[in-house]
């Protein structure tokens, strides 16, 4: 299955500033995450965030807010973000059945939220690149659950290409400017 | 399909004193079981040891023993623990579906246990980092094959966040306490 | 399920000279390509390229083009060939429903083509070593979701082998002298 | 699923002599199936050898061969023993389901019979470390794809214990004696 610009919702789990310190790649994962909002918020594509327990563990981080579009915050105690009545009730009111996920950490809250995802039947992206977990083997572990579960494992540029769809549209040639040619040295200059 | 604490029995296959000389990374998989097995007895959840041919291959190693709460131990003669009638039925007895696995030797004892108890229609959770083999290779072919057949790799980590369930209970301040924050320099205070 | 030479079609995606330069491995992999589709030719195996918005990437990179033996090529606008309707009718009409598929990107055209051949109902092989990307991790995360959704990862070897079907024919005595001797020094005389 | 005595064949695939020598890691696949072709014979499980057109590519390989027990031998012109029909039936009057399969090349003669014989009905266990190609990544991928369609990996050591299925019988101390324990410096003495 693809990504449909129209079906999809970009959530962000606890990447919040009391976790990012011990997580290994936390940074990098901030970075692939902001850079995928960007294009999620020209592409009108909702962007939720999650935050566990803030007064303990902080605010989202400063690295992904800043400059961050229009987006919404949910606060949660259960690990997975799907054991929260107001968030389920609300992504259901959304109608969009594609959730890509990311976040920290990987094996924990990520890993709960996608699962709860999947038995609710939604078809889940794991954003390797933008999923962290204090040891990397945990988030390679937690990846291949999900997945094993029905998750689909995907990288940023292939969520924007699906969700761009073809080439040959104003909303491409925006995009492209703003956010596939600048990333790489290696960038396609017209694709 | 995550987790519950509810439904879980944590077995623990054949840590003997006679095969643990030869296993590589037999030590660690011990520390890994016994740090989990103690979240487990402040959870109440079951917690099942099998001991292969004792009498020549000794009880379960005094490492594993050690500071273990209650337990029960099953005597077996097949190489997979269910090929052994009082041991089906005492947990079949039990009415708990999810079983988290772990032991030596990866590719023998547990994995013929785990396809057994796939066949008879539980879900069984690989506990990677608590089973070896003599051979590493083994082990993860071992564990390849387990999922393959519908088995789910976890970490320690993983089960006992989803025990858990939620942070905002007693429960979770006490085992984050005792096991989760003294396990690594990097733990998160508070989560 | 294996190939057949009478159910397949080889399809060549995207390989344009506006974007080799920046793919890493593009070169290894037009040559893997070609090789195959010279097998192809021998066999009567239709062989067809896709052409991303050539006025900006440059038609198919000459040395794919040179000695390729008949071919048919297909522009195309939207990043998945399956979107455009006369390629989709057109490959219909061929009633082979097995499709071996390679070219670049990776994770971008080539996977989005096979997953919109998959969800058309054709059977997917992915040539693994005739697909690649700028970034090498895009194209494995792009193969394993490939194969997640349905796709078969082979190789040029084995495509051709699969084709050839038995060694006493004089097609198969021609093509092993022609391709499967030269490719390397430790060809199997007469297998 | 678990191999079953009564229920298993051994079927070594093409281990030739004008293979041999351009096989990477030839050797060692040959030593891997003569050990478990010596359990095969004591169990009484039987061992079928195939030969790839023999006047050219020369017979099975000596050190296969030497002190092999009782066997039958079957040569075909396909690449896949499934498309011989005196095998094919011959197989399905031996009424076993399962076969445990190795040989050379894994990309092409083994990999066509594990998925002819999968077509067939019949449980496949490829034997990892007695399967081999002229490259070693062509032996991954023949092993990844025969296992996507449904074929189970396993080492020798896992058929063996699962034959034996359990350890205290006159059979497992035999085998014991003569294969399990010379094997490795690490055997556990009585298990």
């Amino acid at each position: 299955m693809r990504l449909h610009q129209a079906q999809s919702v970009l959530l962000m789990i606890d990447f919040q500033a009391g976790l990012l310190p011990v997580i290994e790649g936390g940074e990098a994962a901030i970075k692939e995450a902001a850079w995928l909002a960007g294009i999620a918020s020209e592409l009108q594509v909702p962007i939720w965030l999650t935050e566990q327990y803030p007064e303990r563990l902080g605010g989202t981080a400063p690295a992904l807010l800043d400059g961050l579009g229009q987006h919404e915050v949910w606060q949660k105690l259960h690990f997975s973000a799907t054991e929260e009545a107001p968030f389920t009730q609300a992504l259901a009111a959304l109608e969009r059945k594609q959730v890509v996920v990311c976040g920290t950490e990987a094996h924990i809250c990520v890993l709960q939220s996608a699962l709860g995802l999947l038995e609710a039947g939604y078809e889940v992206f794991w954003l390797s690149e933008a999923t962290a977990s204090r040891r990397p083997e945990e988030a390679r572990l937690a990846r291949e659950r999900a997945c094993a579960n029905g998750a689909v494992a995907v990288t940023a540029d292939m969520v924007a290409y699906e969700w761009l769809y073809r080439c040959d549209t104003a909303t491409f040639k925006e995009v492209h400017q703003r956010f596939l040619k600048p990333r790489s040295a290696q960038a396609v200059t017209f694709y």
